[in-house]
């Protein structure tokens, strides 16, 4: 009888799993330099300093711009995925944002290109030889999908999902996988994989997650343009904290077929994938890109919907584009922290001053009800197959985990009756919120977009990002939502509020963390929210905004002034 | 203390119930004429012999042709609907296919539209003073929503379905409530509340279910256009079995907020509202009717997309118009009887002679797997809740009730787990189906639409409707179907084949129903199926192949020949 292998302890597999990530890192031509042993808070402005200026000025360049540049030929795509390799095995080494380099498959996809581009004198599709970044949840083919479990280490992709094969026919190079949290479900990076994803900006504080890796490699522009998903603010909070664009789509508008994951066929709640990028622009180019492509004829589940972006969303009857927010500064549960109020000020301050935009406050509705709905139909099996994944290879689960699957009052296994009644309760909440939606155009146009945080401040010191509401009340929802930045924080300017009374629990914690200097240099950003399926409306609206006050949203905002 | 009320018997509600509906009915005015004692087995000449000649006329117009004469003043509301009122009483006496008449709202409802018509020289809107007929299903202000269960008789509706307020705004007449089988969930409609409803063409027959009032009373032409539901075959087999249009949208269409059933916030196999009418126009005329008022508005479930009925779907680039068919004959596990075969050979002869029309043949792929997805999903409480609802009054299990709830293999208690595998496989199954259908473009045009049976013979006899394939492949899809008459079965045609071997035991059930003479007059209807949303293709589909093949359908097709 042959002797059964023994089993592996979850170190040894991390450990063997962090140096195949680093053996990639080494395999870059020019070698990646090394990076002080000391690294300051603030990293973001390491990779300028030790990058050639080429480098630089491709890395920081946005999507639309890349596109420009290699499809008049005077960039490479063996050039451009060259120097984002390099800067995002720069960014592994100041944030841990990555799970692996992939220097041989987009170098020969590039040099491909670039041949094709040399005997066609034309682009081979709308992405031709733009570097896309990858989170490691989305299935490539030969390589690992784990999930972000231990246990699941060795699973390997027998094709590439379905996402990265429309965007692999536009043109696109996958150079990079990024870092997921243990079971996908916190809104920070952290693994017993890979360890914790740090804020480039302020290495104290949170990535954000389950996209954190994105956000990260994005915040450090080692991307311009990356691959989230969203079931609870996954986009939307990595986003937020590294100061780049993320939209989380209405459910059913991009495919998802050939991710990994625990849950597969869950649909109370629709888990989204989504763009994000360090440009408006990367985000509609993303969305048009994959819907032209007809995925529904594939994936059924999709809505067989065009994305409607020649239509003009904000066209009047009387020919003129008006737009009307509707500002939602608080839920009502958890007040943010004073530097997202003045984001919200400054933006509602400007957008007054604009004729064509008419603001309104939102009042908020029983977003405590909405946590509880959606939070209770999060894990219907009581977390159990999480449980079994983490389970299987011993792996500790890590604070995050703890807190949404042990700590969280709704998880617990439902029997099928209960998960029905759960989802006429869902149902009944989203019929009233689109009740108060109608009703705010009783007195002449109704409500466009919310305008509101993305989170109760800006990213969190690690482990402590425990308030979904501000994003999870979309994904109840199902409405679209854009995230955007702003400006950083700024200890000088956003003083605690010492005279506020916390209203509950989850206030007090939102309250107590709040310190101007631990959360100095963080991104600041907002988020506008539509109603469902108007996607195209809610991008258009920010893009108006933007004209009406002036703003100019710089791909490389690192060094942006706050406004 | 005070005594309890003695609980009823089930027997004395279903007594009561039928009571209250004999006094609906006896409340007409002029009084509805007696039927013989002795009925014929095809009723359907008898409403003609019954009512005046200008009752005939008005019920035996198509709903285009009653919203002309309304619309001109020449028909007046009152006039209309009591036209309908009566006819659809008699059709009670025919086919037992109602559960109550609504005379006085109904009356009340076109005098006020007369008025208004009178006094502002224009319709309310564009159903002013259509009759429509409702399914007891839908629930309406102060009336019973029992779903077929006796137990649930008292149940009282708050306020009007929403498809109802949406079709009332439009200027629709509700004068009429029509049957449903004891827990919705058969192909006929047979309840321990009201009896059997029968075929008007054969009373030996089923009208079919779960909406078979309707289809019995459509049928009798006691209404023009009615309103159904359907999550296996519930709109489609009555419309078959009585020879009018039926049709069940891809899911999410139409508003269906207001039913009364048992599984509510059951999602994997979702249930769809849809129209029932005498011609195809008035199919047509329903959907955009409702689809216009923008129902997503109210109730967010529902996708925002206008009816897309202006554009051309059969336009090719070249500014043809074309059309590709496959024919799909036999789904490989029951065969259908001779008449329906013959029908298929008719509609394919037709089209041939056609330029602009193709025709392949459809491939069935696994749809004995379709049936074990679909039938495992149907009740994921093993029948729980509506054993529950029969067992609150005691009443027994209707033979087909019995046939799904206790034969059926798939019925079973799931854990949220096996629920999640089930629609993973329903997904897998999905993609698979779509990308035959892709492959059919391989050489040239995609296919449009499937041409099918509706079910394995025309309108079985009684407690015989075992098997759903023909219908609920299309619902596990969630592909659009629309149902349309052919003729009618004449057994000096369709004789049996003596040498035919079955395949397995439902073929062998099926084969052995066959006798030509057994299934005398019953309507022969064919299916066509769309791929999902493309429900407005379909209806053009239709149109485009009665207009080359020079067919038409007639709203008096009750003498209408065979082709």
């Amino acid at each position: 009888m042959a002797a059964k292998e023994p089993k592996k302890a979850w170190q040894e597999i991390a450990a063997s799993s962090q140096k195949r990530r680093d053996e990639t890192i080494a395999a870059i031509d020019p070698p990646i330099p090394d990076v002080p042993s000391e690294l300051p808070r603030n990293v973001t402005h390491i990779p300028r300093e030790l990058l050639t200026t080429k480098e630089v000025e491709i890395t920081e360049s946005s999507p639309e711009e890349i596109l420009e540049e290699l499809r008049t030929g005077r960039w490479s795509a063996f050039n451009v995925t060259n120097a984002f390799l390099r800067r995002a095995g720069l960014a592994q080494k100041l944030c841990n944002c990555i799970t692996e380099l992939l220097p041989q498959r987009a170098l020969e996809r590039a040099k491909y290109l670039d041949r094709y581009f040399a005997e066609h004198k034309t682009p081979i599709g709308p992405l031709h030889g733009l570097p896309i970044s990858v989170k490691e949840h989305l299935t490539m083919k030969g390589l690992d999908i784990n999930a972000g479990f231990v246990g699941w280490v060795g699973r390997v992709g027998e094709e590439d999902s379905h996402i990265l094969r429309l965007l692999w026919n536009a043109g696109a190079v996958f150079y990079v996988r990024t870092t997921q949290p243990q079971t996908l479900m916190h809104l920070e990076t952290s693994s017993n994989l890979y360890g914790v994803t740090v804020n480039p900006f302020n290495r104290e504080l949170t990535s954000g997650g389950s996209s954190g890796g994105e956000g990260a490699l994005l915040g450090l522009r080692g991307s311009c343009l990356g691959i989230g998903t969203d079931i609870g603010g996954s986009i939307r909070s990595p986003a937020a904290n590294n100061g780049v664009f993320g939209l989380k789509p209405t459910s059913y508008r991009l495919p998802v077929y050939g991710w990994s994951a625990a849950m597969l066929g869950e649909e109370q709640i629709i888990p989204c994938i989504g763009p994000m990028s360090t440009s408006l622009e990367g985000i509609k180019l993303f969305m048009k890109v994959l819907i032209d492509q007809r995925p529904w004829l594939t994936e059924p589940s999709l809505l067989p919907f065009e994305w409607r972006d020649s239509k003009d969303w904000l066209r009047r009857e009387d020919g003129k584009r008006r737009l009307k927010v509707a500002v939602l500064w608080d839920d009502g549960i958890v007040k943010p922290h004073p530097p997202i109020i003045a984001a919200l000020q400054a933006m509602v301050h400007g957008m007054k001053k604009s004729e064509d935009i008419s603001v309104v406050n939102w009042k908020p509705y029983k977003h405590d009800l909405a946590w509880e709905i959606i939070a209770s139909l999060y894990f219907c099996d009581g977390g159990d197959e999480e449980m079994a994944a983490l389970e299987s290879s011993g792996e500790p689960l890590r604070p995050l985990s703890e807190f949404i699957l042990k700590e969280n009052p709704h998880t617990r296994r439902r029997s099928i009756d209960e998960v029905w009644k759960l989802t006429v309760r869902r149902e009944q909440y989203k019929a009233a919120y689109a009740k108060i939606w109608n009703d705010t155009g009783k007195d002449g146009d109704v409500v466009d977009v919310i305008l509101c945080p993305v989170g109760p401040g800006a990213a969190p010191p690690l482990d402590c990002s425990r308030y979904w509401g501000y994003t999870s009340q979309w994904n109840l929802l199902d409405y679209p939502a854009l995230v955007f930045p702003i400006t950083k924080s700024n200890p000088d300017r956003d003083a605690k509020d010492l005279d506020y009374v916390p209203r509950n629990e989850q206030d007090r914690y939102n309250y107590d963390l709040y310190d101007p200097e631990k959360y100095r240099d963080a991104p600041i950003s907002l988020q506008l929210v539509g109603r469902r399926y108007e996607d195209e409306k809610v991008i258009q609206a920010l893009d108006f905004i933007m004209e009406e006050t002036g703003w100019v949203f710089d791909s490389k905002m690192i060094d942006r002034p706050g406004i």
